[in-house]
């Protein structure tokens, strides 16, 4: 495991390793409290993400390494028209990780052509983002006890939205899933993921426009926002706005043993009443964020 | 103690035991070398204040503790929407402790609300700014061995100064103590803080509108900024200005024993002539902020 | 050794043991490890620099010390009509060690007047960057084996660049140097580093207008950018700015042991093409840049 720019570079034993490990940190922190002590990672955040920045550095240092880094582009040496592989070769002479998260889509892979140190990408644009993937299976595993063999709703903006894509390529690979996807018809999956993905892998999905008609089927429900400038028309957001809020009402015809989880943040998709429902999850969810950080760290620095 | 948010927080017995904590840290720092040493604390700063940050940081290090944090709000989620609940639910599920500083009245009491770990007031909007008070409180007991039976000049302003408040709040706890308030008249204590605190406690306190005329009565004054733009009229300020600067003519008539306080950053309200004098303890005072800080933190995370 | 202001401040023993200290450290770091773990530095950044904080903060978490900082001067008390001297003092009290970078001319210096702590001069203005000419000597030394006896040429904005005065007036330390100084007509060294420093001092030195014209004769090649705006006319950019871009044909006539040294950050004075021969050493000496701060940390704190 040299570099992690997209979800799809790690395989399916790959992921299972990942897992493995996760659920053993958590088991016995202590014992992996000093397994990176000898080692330096730099966060490069060319724009500035806090919860992914926090989640990263959280988990170095509790693995007993070290952190530098920027947390946005104007504090970085790209102001004086310093090209990226110069500050990566750079950087990877003072560290022994890079983590970067850039605006620009391919920035992390360009980057990771000529760098010495292995490259995580922690989101680049509207591209990838593998570690929230990362992050989204291990919290199914936690909760559900497995992955395979659920229906998966996912309900939201399902065209923009990046994790969403990345979370559907990965859940493909285990067995007997089946997906509900629920959105605006403007904000539908895109054409090749269901091509690509879902029509070629023969995997069973559906495509509905309202919470209400699938709650009751799902096992895991995946909710993203929906953001107003997405819309075609201001009519279509006001009639279409609360079908994708998820509130305690909603959650009347769902299985009693359902996850909700959500990337965040959350503006106003899940209502706050939600909170205290024992299915909501994504709280948990950032927690297994960073748990699954610290098994990465540690798989690409080989520190184990 | 799960939360400081205010310095009214704390009993005087709480008060007692901080400050001899700080104490035993200042007198065998290197004991206390490790305490932290599996704790991460962050600094969540939605408004920069370095001199605060840094001393909060630099406890936590001194522990052997470890630091995330932003330094301003352009840096956080709060951008991306995100509600001070969920920030704060997500920092926790990374960190045993949170220090918070924010512009906004009543932020850290809200956060504290839904937190799942201890809540640090790093100070909100012009309201509490309760590890200044302690550090005031220490460093009185350090330099005059006592806080009892003392009397304390507060100089300048009286009236939007928030550390200013809290500082009476908390010596009026104490035995003996009186009070000489000198100010402006534009920047007279609050009637609140005289009816609820002083008259109501009968702790003796005389308001006049210079230093010169009690200057040798003082036995530790705390000045503070007077700001130009709080002034009614710009004659009244320049009519005022000099008697609020304290410089080594005005230390003529003062006691030789006297400790000269100040919450720092200065402007231009104490002379730089008056830093050699043995009775500037300001720069001193930054320093037992420091110390203050490492006993609050042992006893907030229950390292000791 | 109390502060570094100016990389005249050290004599050439003191450089020697500098020199001596960064290779036992490159050959053994592990035996470093901890020299600094009860050491806090503080990095003091009014104007970014990610490059040079990086290589200060990796060299003080490489020899276990602590780092707490500010990477640009919004973040700062500055702002709030704090003196220079006050931050310092206050910082001071917080740790042992300041790196300052500061946009003005001898703010370092001012600095350092009343501190209580080490103060390293990280850049000020246009001035002076002593850690700059410590990486290049080191650099000079590693790759070369030594320093004296070499003809040197320094390319490009020889007149506004501080690295190249500093460096040409640390050479000039060193027995047997020759200098052969390569720019524009308006970017040509100033005088009176030619007048108290090589006419004085007897170095020989020449002055070209054209890196071919020299090549084959030069043992270490400085290089610099030169920036447009510097020119007199635009005119005069075109007409020049190629003879001052390095590429592989123009190292055709170069000698085989040529050393290729660079500051960095580079624009495009270097062609990337130059990258992958081996004679381009300009990525290795920022990696020799953090080990020789590693050394200066470990000498100023006295932690050897």
């Amino acid at each position: 495991m040299k570099h992690l720019i997209d979800s799809m570079d790690l395989s399916i034993e790959e992921l299972e390793e990942l897992f493995t490990l996760s659920k053993e940190i958590m088991k016995d922190e202590d014992k992996y409290r000093l397994s990176c002590e000898k080692k330096l990672m730099s966060t490069l955040f060319y724009e500035p993400s806090t919860r992914t920045r926090f989640s990263f550095e959280a988990a170095m240092l509790r693995l007993g390494g070290k952190v530098i880094g920027f947390s946005e582009a104007s504090s970085s040496s790209a102001s004086k028209g310093e090209s990226l592989p110069d500050t990566i070769r750079t950087v990877g002479s003072y560290v022994d990780l890079i983590v970067m998260r850039h605006p620009k889509e391919g920035a992390p892979r360009y980057a990771s052509l000529t760098s010495d140190v292995p490259i995580i990408n922690a989101g680049d644009g509207g591209h990838q983002h593998p570690t929230q993937t990362l992050t989204d299976l291990l919290t199914i595993i936690e909760i559900k006890g497995k992955i395979e063999n659920q229906t998966i709703g996912i309900c939201g903006d399902l065209k923009f939205g990046r994790t969403v894509h990345s979370l559907i390529k990965s859940l493909s690979k285990y067995e007997g899933i089946n997906f509900i996807l629920i959105s605006p018809p403007e904000l539908k999956i895109p054409e090749y993921i269901k091509k690509e993905i879902l029509l070629k892998e023969a995997i069973p999905f559906i495509e509905v426009e309202t919470l209400e008609e699938v709650m009751g089927d799902i096992d895991v429900l995946y909710m993203t926002r929906v953001q107003k400038e997405r819309f075609f028309n201001e009519a279509d957001y006001v009639r279409l706005k609360d079908t994708y809020i998820l509130d305690n009402k909603k959650l009347i015809s769902a299985k009693k043993d359902l996850a909700i989880l959500h990337p965040l943040p959350r503006v106003n998709e899940i209502s706050p009443e939600v909170d205290s429902d024992p299915r909501a999850v994504y709280f948990k969810q950032a927690k297994y964020g960073m748990y699954v950080r610290m098994a990465l760290i540690i798989k690409m620095l080989g520190a184990i």
